[in-house]
């Protein structure tokens, strides 16, 4: 999986303070993200199902956050 | 905070078994991604500097994501 771009997520680490900042940090980040993203959405995906919904909402997600 | 870009998030969502996903559940997921982000980052350079240095390395994230 490397979908999420590492540039933007090394940004957010700089606006957070960060310095400098290691290739490998923002690899485990990005790979971090990533697989947070991926758990979140299997979650939503349940939820839209209980739902009896085939999209996605923005309501799915929250659950999804919460029941993490 | 808009960073991180929604294309590779929904792509993720797709691959997560997502059909049809609402715009709102793209930004909700974009932002909780970001705060996750932002909460990483704060923890590893607080991480990189108990260690006396001021590169953050995968070792100061691979903390913070233990200590969330």
């Amino acid at each position: 999986m490397s979908n999420i771009p590492k540039a933007p997520i090394a940004r957010i680490m700089k606006e957070s303070g960060a310095e400098r900042i290691s290739e490998d940090a923002k690899d485990e980040l990005t790979n971090y993200l990533e697989e947070v993203a991926a758990n979140v959405s299997t979650e939503a995906k349940k939820a839209a199902e209980f739902a009896k919904r085939k999209t996605i909402k923005a309501e799915d997600i929250k659950l999804a956050i919460k029941n993490l």
